[in-house]
């Protein structure tokens, strides 16, 4: 905590849930050296009341309380410019802007979020080889979405990470194709890219399958996406810089002379959300950031051919003391 | 468009969704009279110049493209502090605020958006009538929650609108309580508030079921809840404030000497989102907007009695020339 500054406002409901355990849809936190302070509603004071560690007071105290501190830290990167500028009306010269308040901590995860994110990623895994096995001539991209869902709910999913993406043969050209009514054919490649959430924690996976004998052009994709990933994969331990993993994944594909199908970041953190700081791009806002023991990041790197056919292979790791680990084994 | 804008920026997903019938996770729409421009990353190009009815340019031709533009219009109640310091660094003096740029379009639902809400409004009741079925002495309340998104996903919902609220006894006392392993017993109240998507619309519906016979705090209160929802629809046709409808409901609750167990607004707009424009409550943000054909709503007055019960009755209705009518039937 910066000088002078004594207290940090959250409103982020993330960020909430991160540092209270609470579900919320609307509440500030303010956290002091001591006697941090929870405000919320009506709808949540009775819940926050029971289940809170942080002393819960109603939101209309949020006022009165905040007019005793000097400074307060906001997250600039969460705020909206009009939720900004009604905190200036009522604490005029008050609020001190912090980028990305809470995201720095929320991406090292300790040993309990990282139980959380195997149980996620291991369903997802699971939901993946169950609709493998559905692959046959004529059944729909919808329909494997469909049975994904159902397999994972079933079996302790609290919701999708996102909606499925299944890609058959053309399809998988665009990266954030969804699943439609396309019917399975003899030679396709099959983009499965699927996530769950268990206990909150998203899980985030693309697997590539061959049904039937593909396209020889994809089929080399798929042999430069898979070095890519070994190459981004090895590099990844503490102190090493964002840039670097997603630049060994660009030095195969640009050996292979296809760094421009790569159209795309290497990754992304993955957490309480299925996106999440870092972003794994040389040229992205955080390529600087080095790598922690404890950080997971989804490792996604692809290759796209325009109306032919895409591949990616996406799995996501914890880094470790002395390197990483793949979540879902 | 006042006079000397020449531009507006639409940056939330929800909007450019609205405003181009794409799923994107990252663009820029800039509405002109003349010439609008789509702006996409690698991810979505191939996609977008398939699917795009404005013309669509690359990520990277923004700012070349926006330095001929004077004035450019953004939506300070979805933009971030910092997006906001990007643009006004790469635009100095451009940038012009509009609160709310896009969500009073969305508020009035033409007759296809209408249609797409029915189909996920009847579909929550469905849903809903699916798993009121099933109520019997033990049976959990997250087994429920998850009878109800297996129905409802098997047949064509989208995902849900949000985690299904299901909850016995006293755990109907926590507005936004969600499921958890309660089993119910004789002598319940039950509390079920779901809502799907479909086609991108999200329903929004609570229900009371009795189970055995009830407290008769609660009893009364559902009554109560009743009369003020009645009251509540009774003032709905265009032209009438937002906060009339509040009101309308407060009234009958202060009549039986329960406001104060009213903790929450009345309800909401529905649409792409579950809770959008505009907020129903008489001393919100949007009290004095008044309401127009073609808006939906959802109305839910509720008595929440800590640690005893509470009671919730809600319904999505859209409102027509003479008056309003419930989507779900």
């Amino acid at each position: 905590m910066q000088n002078r500054v004594d207290g940090i406002l959250v409103e982020n409901l993330i960020d909430l849930y991160y540092l209270t355990g609470l579900d919320l849809s609307l509440g500030r936190l303010v956290l002091k050296k001591r006697g941090s302070k929870l405000f919320v509603d009506g709808r949540y004071w009775e819940m926050c009341r029971n289940k809170s560690c942080i002393p819960v007071e109603k939101r209309e105290e949020f006022g009165p309380w905040v007019r005793g501190i000097k400074k307060l830290l906001y997250d600039s990167q969460t705020t909206t410019v009009d939720q900004l500028h009604k905190l200036e009306e009522l604490f005029p010269k008050k609020m001190v802007a912090l980028p990305g308040l809470v995201k720095r901590q929320r991406a090292v995860k300790d040993p309990e979020e990282i139980v959380k994110m195997e149980k996620s990623a291991r369903l997802a895994w699971r939901g993946f080889q169950h609709i493998r096995k559905l692959l046959s001539v004529g059944v729909k991209e919808k329909d494997l979405a469909l049975e994904f869902e159902l397999f994972c709910l079933k079996r302790g999913a609290q919701e999708m990470a996102f909606e499925p993406i299944i890609a058959f043969g053309e399809n998988s050209a665009m990266p954030h194709y969804r699943a439609g009514s396309r019917k399975l054919q003899k030679g396709d490649l099959v983009l499965i890219d699927v996530g769950v959430v268990v206990d909150h924690y998203a899980s985030d996976m693309t697997e590539m399958v061959e049904f039937g004998t593909i396209d020889p052009r994809v089929k080399h994709m798929k042999r430069v996406v898979e070095q890519a990933f070994q190459a981004a994969v090895a590099v990844c331990r503490p102190g090493v810089k964002v840039k670097e993993v997603d630049l060994a994944a660009r030095k195969v594909m640009r050996r292979a002379k296809m760094e421009e199908l790569f159209v795309h970041s290497l990754g992304h953190g993955v957490g309480l959300e299925t996106h999440e700081f870092p972003l794994i791009r040389y040229n992205g806002p955080d390529h600087d950031e080095p790598l922690k023991e404890g950080m997971v990041l989804a490792i996604e790197p692809g290759l796209y051919l325009p109306k032919v056919g895409g591949v990616r292979h996406e799995e996501t790791i914890v880094i470790t003391a002395q390197g990483s680990r793949c979540l879902k084994i």
